[in-house]
């Protein structure tokens, strides 16, 4: 049985709410293996949460659900859905959450995705369950407007732990809300231009430039006024500030025994630039 | 099988104490799910414990065993106790930190707990046991007298989990020691002046105002000098300053996309004052 | 079966990349309890992390599985390593992490341990499996340069919850690596001079003098300019400044309702003396 059940979400470390959705999750199964995946998103920050979900839940086993609660429509006539794909199942608020997990699975399968920028909808394909979380009688009662997290997603989850199948819980859909991804821009100049979209506990600068963006490692990377000569293979290996294929995948920005983020003076969002030609 | 224990602790989350319970713990039964409810209370702040412990237990299964170490008089005369209630196991330092748990109980179940405001003592009646922790055959040897959490409480709190009864851990009695219970008061003016309780991390202030003490929504409410005129249902529907009833069905003021907390410049003890009589 | 697993890291809480590890672990074997020890380690800071570790491993089940991931040097020719012990098995890098445990060990059983100096190694005597790990077939794949712990340490550990001979996962080699121990030491006028190891959430001073160091209770105790006399039995029995013999059985400085780390303005590596002869 030992269902798996991940959180993210920007309740904090410090406060009780993480710990009543884990009780109520266990009141519904006691059997589930519940993950932490973060409780450390920026307050109502929707697009960290996503990106964190995105990478993190391809690390789980298989039929893990995984739930994110970051609400700033909570009560409000956002829908709750829940997304089965082949390989997980997600519960969250139609916020734009799930954008990550989607765009890698669009990427990744193909066309099972098809993306409507006008009203920032994601139709999709075949593989695919999306519900709309409708049905009132596996929720807690009374259910609150202020704490879906509690009152709907941690049971709805746990229920789905059960192998009860995702139409039972609502109405089927089509279409799930999502924003537009950050990608990686080349100019005219064969100049790429990426940006900082997240910075981690050891002040490592992680961007959206994916190894598979970058024509090998004798590039000249520019990063808030300094150059950085090629891609290095471990941290180890590098002197100061160096630049290296994260674990995420992605082109990263580090120093070595300390901070780049302080070292450099950068935040999220600001921009990064690779040449794309290998130098001899 | 599959028990549940929680920890509330003023342990915080960098050192390895929790973690040496969970280890005792598993010692004595490997099958436990154990749930951190948090480790952040204020250092030694049993009255903040005892509100957190009050508000959270009630989300966890039938037979949860709730272990709370907020305890400055370790290692001296003040006992270790249990407390079974008809849905739930406590274990903790007898030192008011079960004075929540209790005040829900008596009022939900009517005269099952008798106060003594000269002793602090409330008497408990039937449906409940309670127990001195005195037999030392199921503690950790030899035994600290500065972490009765990991020597002491730990493993009763597992041994409870194996369907032993409280009353071979220890002496039955029939008193708990508990602290006041900061009630919201009504002057002749029909106002009724609560208390924060609590601050959370999105800087939500928590008053000890439950919905059931209001006549309705369309009230004036008065907090650090400024008027906020009724109750939002849901946090998306205010406008910078709001009240609102929050998950733990108490009345909560908050900031639209900010800390009501830091710009109120509000702190735990501060009033806040309801009028009691709709507007039309 | 309900293995468990524990985890020490310098990768903070915030991050996901804890998440991560934890859903490889679970991916190989669902059935695994995870228990963080902490991920506080100060970042890179192996000698800290190796003495939080070897504090608490003790705590666990036989056969617990720890794992250790403070790493500056992944990806670079420093070796992975499993140590099994009689009582626990750790999964680490070699980079010392594991001295405080195998101090412990050796001091414990006798000659088990022999310690080369001039080369910082240790070399392991009988009942002790030491396995430096080779074999990629049980890793992540495609194994990253930079996060061992998720495509390397921890499908390893949760390998061998499942009863697989640590044999099977690398090569037999004989020593590891270590640090030297602080050691109290003692000049000629008996005067016994400590170390302060660690400050904990409470700002109590954790110093590496144990009990079995110390004559008695009523003996001076030096430590910033102060005096204090005698050692306390509790922390509520104390006033003030006090010495106590804390939970993990070592001298600690404590203040009365305050962080003697604070109070005293002292740091890890700060000094603290005591005279070795009871006063009468």
């Amino acid at each position: 049985m030992n269902s798996v059940i991940t959180l993210t979400t920007d309740f904090g470390a410090d406060d009780a709410y993480v710990a009543a959705m884990k009780g109520v999750i266990l009141s519904t199964n006691p059997e589930v293996n519940i993950v932490d995946i973060t409780h450390s998103v920026e307050p109502q920050n929707v697009y960290q949460a996503a990106f964190i979900l995105g990478y993190t839940y391809r690390y789980f086993p298989r039929k893990t659900v995984h739930v994110a609660v970051v609400d700033p429509g909570v009560g409000s006539e956002r829908r709750g859905v829940i997304l089965k794909t082949p390989s997980a199942l997600f519960v969250a608020p139609d916020n734009g959450i799930l954008s990550y997990v989607i765009d890698e699975l669009s990427s990744a399968k193909g066309s099972v995705a098809q993306y409507s920028p006008d009203q920032d909808l994601v139709t999709l394909g075949k593989g695919f369950e999306v519900v709309a979380i409708t049905e009132p009688r596996f929720w807690r009662h009374p259910t609150s407007t202020t704490f879906h997290g509690r009152d709907i997603f941690a049971p709805v989850a746990a229920t789905l732990t059960l192998d009860i199948s995702p139409y039972e819980l609502g109405e089927k859909i089509t279409s799930l809300h999502v924003f537009p991804i950050l990608k990686p821009l080349v100019d005219y100049q064969s100049k790429l231009t990426g940006t900082v979209l997240y910075v981690d506990h050891f002040g490592n600068l992680i961007t959206n430039i994916k190894k598979s963006d970058l024509p090998g490692k004798d590039i000249p990377i520019e990063v808030a006024g300094r150059l950085i000569q090629g891609i290095t293979d471990y941290y180890a290996e590098g002197e100061d500030l160096m630049a290296i294929i994260g674990s995420s995948g992605y082109l990263e920005i580090a120093l070595k025994d300390g901070s780049a983020a302080d070292f450099l003076n950068i935040e999220i969002g600001d921009e990064i630039k690779v040449t794309l030609e290998e130098e001899d």
